[in-house]
């Protein structure tokens, strides 16, 4: 048996949700393809240009699948062929599909034996391995599809928030920012009254979501903890910022640790609109980017026919 | 004509809505009788044993009535006749139930004239007058009924949160905490780590009120800011409300600054039960007490007949 999915990209720090909601995109996505091979053990296969390692240990969505097939007690081995189309360092929340991609293409051929818990659970060991900490923010979303609160992760509590289909734009532009240097220039302590507004703004996104009030969720997409840190790392954010919000869209910021931008629009033609304005923006200073016009994905990790 | 009300009290800081969440309770309520007269101004009778200020300037619906008057361009007076008994002090809104009251008493004798964010500003110049700060968290829920979000003061953002019918028990103690002093103990920084577990809190009581997920209301009725530091001016605090959860309560928290302790019920024996632990507390420590077994209010402030 062959099984082939496709895992989602995210987007985690979802604004004034930071490291609590998340989102899953319809693009871009990961393809791969799992099968059970006579040896123990995991093979991976890399079909793109990324040179990820090939080693199980040191593989994102090798380490997952070893995981799970110690915790299913397997007693043969997983090949998995991976294409990926999320870039490594975008902060679309590439290492996390292949870490859920991973940990649900394994349930599938074990005969769906883990829970949802147990599927972020193992995909939060690839996690660990790529950015040295076992969050969830791009996993859960992953997982689930649509948008997705992490109220705790020990113990782990995730609560799917029901979201209107509103289209998401994102650029990358073609810069690093490395996780640990956006974590590393967070301060460990902030404002009483900073938090209090982002408790407010948060408050209100959940009830904007679920009413689907496009008002409230624009005016409730505001970081004033997190962004005014981080968008130091990106070029241009200020100004593709307002620009966007100038032609319609509800609000966005930053894809989880960046380079990444997103926002959100109403319909498909601001979010294309959007885009060209993301385009303009960084050819303007002369760097590369990529732009994708989407949605919001309902469903996360699934199966494709072959 | 004769416009009378009652104006219900109401638990502000939702645990892990400090300064945004706020709720109103069918009871304790105020009741006010207000009338037209033909001198300008406005004349203030108490029928009650607080002894608040009769002088208008000087009285919390006083001020929020000559303010109304100003507002509408009114040239005659209202009289208001109050019987207070949300005790002042309690944290059950006392001042915020004298000031909504007022602006909506107001409102029907002019004939409807003001908005709910007119009659919410209107009110806040009462709370100025009581506590020297204009906020909205226990007006809100006083004028709406419900449960309440404040996103956002400057400029006014009142979100409605759908509720399940749940039943609330609050007892106060009859010890004095000043708002001013439960201010002033709050550290004006907190730590990123904390404001974090605040906000996924938050977020997920606002999901769980909406799909009335009771499970989910209970894990986040939590606050790792504000309770660890407020509750120690509150005698017994940690021992009321562990009993109470162990009685079956979802949680609960201090009410608005306290000294009144809430708590949240699926149903109205553990209401009940929770209300006779409380007592049996405060009564243990010599500590006279109120205890009210009530539920979320419907309706804010309205019209009663004579």
């Amino acid at each position: 048996m062959k099984v082939k999915i496709k895992s989602p990209g995210t987007v985690a720090n979802l604004v004034c949700g930071f490291d609590i909601l998340g989102l899953a995109l319809k693009a871009p996505y990961d393809i791969m393809e799992f099968e059970i091979i006579d040896q123990p053990g995991v093979v991976i296969e890399n079909r793109d240009a990324f040179n990820l390692p090939t080693e199980p240990e040191k593989n994102v969505a090798g380490v997952v699948l070893l995981a799970a097939i110690e915790k299913a007690g397997f007693n043969k081995g997983i090949r998995v062929t991976i294409e990926k189309h999320i870039k490594p360092g975008s902060g679309l929340g590439s290492s996390a599909a292949s870490a859920a991609g991973a940990a649900v293409g394994a349930n599938i051929l074990l005969g769906d034996i883990f829970s949802t818990d147990d599927l972020v659970q193992l995909a939060m060991i690839g996690e660990k391995l790529a950015t040295g900490v076992k969050h969830a923010d791009n996993i859960t979303p992953c997982i689930l599809g649509g948008i997705t609160l992490i109220r705790s992760i020990h113990p782990l509590d995730i609560v799917p928030i029901a979201s209107p289909d509103l289209f998401v734009t994102v650029v990358h532009p073609q810069i690093e920012v490395r996780t640990a240097d956006a974590r590393q220039i967070l301060r460990k302590q902030v404002y009483l009254k900073d938090a209090i507004k982002q408790w407010g703004n948060i408050a209100g996104l959940v009830a904007g979501f679920m009413t689907n009030d496009r008002g409230l969720i624009g005016r409730s997409l505001e970081d004033v903890i997190i962004e005014p840190v981080r968008s130091i790392l990106i070029p241009a954010f200020d100004e593709v910022k307002a620009k966007c919000k100038e032609a319609g869209a509800l609000g966005g910021g930053i894809s989880g640790s960046g380079p990444s931008i997103f926002m959100l629009s109403e319909n498909e033609a601001t979010a294309q609109m959007v885009g060209d304005i993301m385009k303009k923006v960084y050819d303007s200073i002369g760097i590369e980017n990529y732009v994708y016009v989407t949605t919001i994905a309902k469903n996360g990790v699934e199966r494709v026919s072959e």
